[in-house]
């Protein structure tokens, strides 16, 4: 292997010896570990590596090490993923009328701060188009006409599997997706839900924060899983708010707060720092290599 | 009047000049205007004000300057009351199990930050009674016996008339109180909630908070309705959390937040700063003089 | 006047009477007081006022109401100017090497959340002109080189003055500003420091808040005076940082502090919020009308 | 050794395979690991290890453990701790007026959440007599007249090697120790400064903080180095502020955010996930084991 730095994600029944067989597995391998970030909870008994390696000065191959790692994990139950970073995922930007997330990831992408491939926006309006294309980003624009909602849902199903679509950000997409669309990417798509979740679950949360009064509010990031707004959840953020606030200005502030959380949820995801179990997401902080 | 320091609360349906007719009512009496803070509801049309008041030097009774505000407040519609901060409210703490809150309160007024008389201490358990004592503080055992709820909150209602109670503090009282109970001391009863209200809005949230993986944690104080946990919001905070957070750390860390946001409620309903209007608490900021 | 919305912002010495003689003023030439904010520093007995009108219905022409108010303000004292909100204010961006703040800045011009025009960018460098350029915002580059920094002050003074520039950014602008420059614009140049002052001014922050290894890092937007980051302080935000940064990782969380305080900053300015006095500034909170 | 659990913290010079090795270690001599978090600073080639340890059913001696870590430390050039877990440390408290921070800390070690003895509390006043009597803690009253502060700090010093206390709290004591004092008790005394350092070192943060006009204040626990208010920073917190605040609303405010930074930083002390290097504190977060 190359001088690349390689990631692996596992989780599995807690266990005495799990650290030290782990660590010695990559060490006998010729890998230095880099960082290595455990959770264990003791609830579930269960157990949480994320484990960073640099290949340099390896000679094993991928096929290799995988096979060999095999023989670790099966015995102990891991579930296991690697990722070599010798490949930028690709990703697909869903919106509808809002704009502020889809600037945000754009430029971030733009400006090097998300290590990505921004494939394409798709939408099913076609007002966000000149902002797509300031950036030159391709936009496809796929209405949804009634009773043709199946259809469209098939036609962006086909464009993300053509382009080999890794991951999906739902930046303020105003769409219910199908259990059909949602299971075809599980664990690969992010929705930034405006309200700080679980308070104000489903549409006009800042109109329902409005009338309810409260003092702060939130922005959830979030994987999307078949029951809306329910899936793990990544990153969340607030803002204190008063009295003085119409839902105007609530969608205002918290416009801010949404563009910040979807970035930071979609940079650890980037950045293989999430596990997922029990519709819990572990989030290992960035480790500071 | 003394030299004394009187606040008017009022809101009423917003109109043209409502701010010069006030403002020049009290000028025209001889008071000198402290702070004037306005809240216009434009959505609902309303209009609020908190108007702060020395009365040095002026020569109008109590009694006079009432009957000549009412002239001003009747064809205005106000809604309004006064307070002339030459008594100190008589103020009750409700507990069970949990201490935190208490210690934090009873600390507060003993050391000078909450402008008020804690007269009393009331519990269904008998656990806390040393901390009571410490502060020498009188406690009062009312136990919840099976089938006579009722007689218990008779004799805690008792107590509190008894002794001319002003405002009631729910400070982790487990007992959901009657209607009867609650609308006995409208907007004079305030709970802690443990979470973030709307989010987990009932028992448990600590425990619920965990297995839904959230990010942040938090605390709502709020006036008791007879909706449970849907009472108008004076104060809410937030805490970060991670998923290394088992339900106990997530009570730990959130008593912390508790026992600020507590403070924080108690102090702006001492200290004359909230309006409640349609089940939203309009809270003025501390003015600084 | 035409329905329009006015804002006056006043400070004087503290004295009996004065809001009520101020609102009875606007409210007998016809004027609608929208909102009325004040704030009176008990220290250095000092009254400011920030007061928002609607003209619709009045018959007073501009020249006269300010005649007659001046009646009111000289044997008072006041310091006062006044906002008609019939021009959008000309605002120009000065840069360097660093793109965030200029992105996120332009971004919220062209969606409708700064209520202003953005004339020009004005760099030292070259190197953000294609960001200019998406926006199609003239992008003047006007280098530094040696010996002749002072033409340089001169040309960006020009260009400042033949559009009519109200508002100068400086967006992450790395050169020091002449006193001569500061002087010619007093509170009209608003700089955005990336670190929490009065902590770690001057050079470097980010790498010195390394060093010290503080828990926080931040960022203030201020009024540029002569004696470097010493200005009146508009905003200010911080995030939390852990040991685990290093200089480039702070740099990064700090970039997304120094875009919202500086954005909340223009804001505040552009909607007549800021009084400044005694190097303090007094900011007004938006008033919900 | 007795089912225990054993936090050893180590930091060395950063080497290929440590975590292995260290991990082995541990595991080959029967020993449970309940979590391991490590941080390497790549900046300056050092790496830090945190490791707990259930010790049941082992059946190694403290000696002999002590003895077989040494091979393995010293070649590796480990700095390095043990903490057995099976004594509780004794704390002695310096105050002298301010009481918050005192009532804070003797609530949350009377109420279990802070695992030591409070063996003492001690002043240069007499005036916080009555809160350690409330909570029966022996306060012992050592005044610092005029020439003889030498005499008095020796006196302190006696108490504190008399009783074997293992940590001393400096609860807005106001005095400064001397260097002889610090360093008789290297990283075993913590400081709560009542600003966000490096902002406002010295003496009156909070008048200073109103004068400079700051939107945010803090407070920051750290211990205490010869240089004032230099030393290693275990945490900080800030709470946002107005223009409307006074010193004495700042201090007021300032008081809460005091006393929670600096309960978690003897937190964080007392749970040994503390590491100074190089006048920064790695503090590891609490693992949820």
């Amino acid at each position: 292997m190359d001088s690349q730095i390689v990631t692996f994600l596992i989780n599995c029944p807690d266990d005495k010896g799990l650290v030290a067989k782990i660590t010695n597995f990559f060490y006998s391998k010729g890998f230095n570990i880099l960082s290595c970030q455990q959770y264990v909870n003791s609830i579930e008994n269960t157990y949480f590596m994320r484990i960073r390696l640099n290949a340099e000065g390896t000679h094993i191959s991928k096929k290799e090490l995988e096979a060999n790692f095999l023989e670790l994990a099966e015995p102990l139950n891991f579930n296991w993923s690697v990722n070599y970073g010798d490949r930028k995922p690709n990703v697909a930007i869903l919106v509808s009328h809002t704009s502020h997330c889809l600037y945000d990831l754009l430029e971030r992408q733009k400006e090097g701060d998300l290590d990505c491939t921004i494939s394409m926006v798709i939408s099913n309006h076609d007002k966000l188009r000149p902002i797509a294309e300031m950036f030159n980003i391709p936009y496809f624009y796929l209405p949804v006409t009634k009773g043709a909602k199946e259809k469209q849902e098939e036609e962006v199903i086909k464009l993300l599997e053509d382009h080999k679509i890794d991951l999906i950000i739902m930046a303020r997409y105003m769409q219910i997706l199908s259990s059909n669309f949602i299971n075809s990417f599980p664990e690969r798509i992010i929705n930034i839900h405006h309200s700080f979740l679980p308070a104000f679950q489903g549409a006009n949360p800042y109109k329902r924060a409005y009338e309810r009064g409260v003092k702060l509010i939130g922005a959830t990031a979030h994987y999307a899983t078949e029951d809306l707004d329910e899936g793990p959840i990544i990153e969340q953020g607030v803002e204190r708010v008063t009295h003085d606030c119409t839902p105007k200005t609530l969608k205002r502030i918290g416009a801010d707060v949404e563009r910040l959380v979807l970035a930071k949820a979609i940079k650890c995801h980037l950045q293989n720092q999430i596990i997922v179990a029990n519709n819990r997401a572990v989030v290992f902080p960035e480790s500071g290599e």
